[in-house]
């Protein structure tokens, strides 16, 4: 298939790309280099040494013979450029990862707060209003969040994938109804993504489009099978306070025998999924076609469930790292249940790979690899959710002498 | 109250601020004349000759002796400015008119469909963000509209204000919840709506700020007791395709001796709402505070519901027109059911202006005075919702000769 993969230079789209190439499809990364461009910003970088795209790009051909194209054009901004490449290019399916993706960077402060709201809203209505007026005949894969649905909202009965059938009172008894599940977002950046749906849901509606929404959980583990080939093909690892995930945050601390920071009780429940399955997942979306174009195909993109202080304890327990129980500087519950269906991911072929001690100490190894590419001060989230949170003081001011490889 | 009325210078915007400020409200209008701008894209003008802003706003000194402020800012993106207003003026209530609001413009073409998104999102959202950012204590006013909850959804059951308790599955019996009506736009326009709706909710949960949510219905009528009180304060009149509301069309219809233009079957079920009481529903709004901000307050501005079909009845009736069935332009049902609940507004004191065959004549009376103003060729809904939709050609070409007076 004829792919472009919007984002595609990110901690989900690199791999993505080169996982798809690797499959046998014609891959085009599009995307404007803006989360390279938030690391200057936040004066922080990828744990692992990421390289310029066309380095990436150029070390791919050589080590697996295989083009991958490349645009750097910004969605929100260049609509007359998008229009012009779905034309040239005219690709068998989308897939859209190119939206600011980091919660806690969303609520940093009012210039993040319009800057993902006006990105990643303009990104995705120009993407779908493009390919309307071009009439291209593509699926569209988007990556949302886990997050539209909140935590809770439905007390410990399972969460569906995206849709719900309710009852609703009428004079005279009730009707059921299917409804997309109510949004419940937890941040900007995860606001975003309710607003996506309503987007896909009306383009859908009204214009046939077929979208296929995945909505992930959190993204471990850093390498590939493809990622994996060449130093040069590394993928993202980011372990600050605002773009790290908290599993691979706690094994880049255990690496730098930097205490795991748990916020709050650490009860929270969230859902996780490996990298690999990730890219495994959008290449089940884009091979299997929606079969109802008049709504959004919703998937969960989540293979586990932890809480989040059980993931502290498993890695503190296999590494020896401490935990620390900081201040929340978000705003949500302290503790909720999790359980979440992924039928259709199932049904479609997914083979989970789940949390296991190797996969962990892969991830361990990597950063433990880089660890002297760590700014100590960039670790404490300190993005909080509203004015005058409490956050914590920097834990550690130097990387301890005598650490294991 | 200091109030500010954003979009006060369009057809709600700018007899709520003359009303306001008649009430005694200090009233400053933050407009950036963009409905003006689209006039002249258009190459159509409001039926009413209106006059520039800073004229409407000296003769309504002249003839009331208030002053009303004016801004001229873009909320979408002039943020810092609009900073700069609130700190400075401090208001303790904000109306948010300032969106583009025509369903069939939203529709026409690519740069409009992504207008109507860039611009209403973005207005709603910087203005959210700034509120938050600057601590001003207002209660924020919006106008959304019916078109939110779509027509149909419920059978015949009424629509609620807002919130709707239903029953959701659960492995071991049901849950009942409180959700947000689920979302059914007709057109990009009402999308934004709907994506306007989660920001608030968002807003109101995690920062605490006071939002009232008007879903109104189509507004008809032109003139208030204040606009009439000089000609220089004149409020628009528009009978062209993409802005001209169906009721105020079928009468500036009749007084041009025009055949009424019913799209599909007329079937079609709406609420309706007098500009005389959009005003009044406003100063309820802002003078009555919300009591949980914890979520948007919702309240539907409307007064009465019509079968499309039967207010061209009506007006054919009584004016002596003629109806001609057009394609619809529109993908909608042809026919529905409508019932709303309004409990809210009448328990706050609004007092229903309901149509009667005295304001139809007074809409008559003001389109028959200034109908040599009116474009022939701009009558005609030609805005398509989806490309190769069939439209009508002109049913008249001129005047005709004799017109009543």
């Amino acid at each position: 298939m004829r792919v472009l993969v919007l984002g595609g230079d990110g901690f989900c789209g690199w791999p993505t790309s080169l996982y798809l190439s690797d499959r046998g499809h014609d891959i085009t990364v599009v995307d404007n280099l803006s989360r390279r461009k938030i690391d200057v910003e936040l004066e922080v970088e990828s744990l692992t040494p990421i390289r310029p795209i066309s380095e990436r790009l150029r070390a791919w051909k050589e080590v697996s013979g295989r083009d991958i194209g490349f645009v750097n054009l910004d969605l929100a901004t260049e609509y007359d450029r998008l229009v012009d490449v779905l034309l040239e290019l005219r690709p068998d399916a989308i897939v859209h990862f190119a939206e600011q993706r980091a919660a806690p960077y969303s609520m940093r402060n009012e210039k993040a707060k319009r800057y993902t709201v006006d990105n990643n809203v303009r990104a995705t209505h120009n993407l779908l209003v493009a390919m309307v007026t071009t009439g291209i005949d593509a699926s569209l894969v988007h990556l949302g969040t886990m997050g539209v649905y909140g935590y809770g909202w439905s007390g410990s009965a399972p969460i569906p994938e995206g849709y719900l059938t309710v009852k609703v009172p009428t004079p005279d008894g009730e009707l059921e109804r299917e409804i997309l599940h109510p949004a419940n977002p937890g941040s900007v950046y995860h606001m975003t993504k309710t607003l996506d749906q309503l987007l896909f849901a009306f383009y859908a509606k009204n214009d046939g489009l077929r979208i296929t929404d995945l909505h992930q959980g959190i993204v471990w583990g850093t390498q590939t099978d493809q990622t994996i080939r060449d130093e040069r093909l590394i993928n993202r690892f980011d372990y600050d306070g605002d773009y790290g995930t908290v599993l691979n945050r706690f094994l880049m601390q255990a690496a730098i025998g930097h205490p795991l920071t748990v916020h709050g009780t650490g009860g929270q429940t969230r859902a996780f999924i490996h990298i690999r399955d990730t890219v495994r997942c959008i290449e089940i979306a884009i091979t299997n076609p929606v079969a109802d174009t008049s709504k959004p195909r919703v998937l969960n993109q989540i293979t586990e469930t932890h809480r989040v202080l059980d993931l502290a304890k498993l890695v503190g327990d296999a590494m020896g790292a401490e935990i620390a129980y900081l201040p929340n500087p978000r705003r949500e519950a302290d503790e909720n249940e999790l359980i979440v269906r992924n039928d259709q991911f199932l049904a479609l072929g997914l083979q989970p790979t789940t949390l296991s001690e190797g996969l962990l100490e892969e991830g361990r190894d990597v950063a433990a690899r880089y660890r002297d590419r760590a700014d100590l001060t960039k670790i404490i989230a300190r993005s909080v959710w509203k004015a005058g949170m409490e956050t914590a003081e920097d834990l550690m001011t130097e990387l301890p002498d005598g650490l294991p490889n």
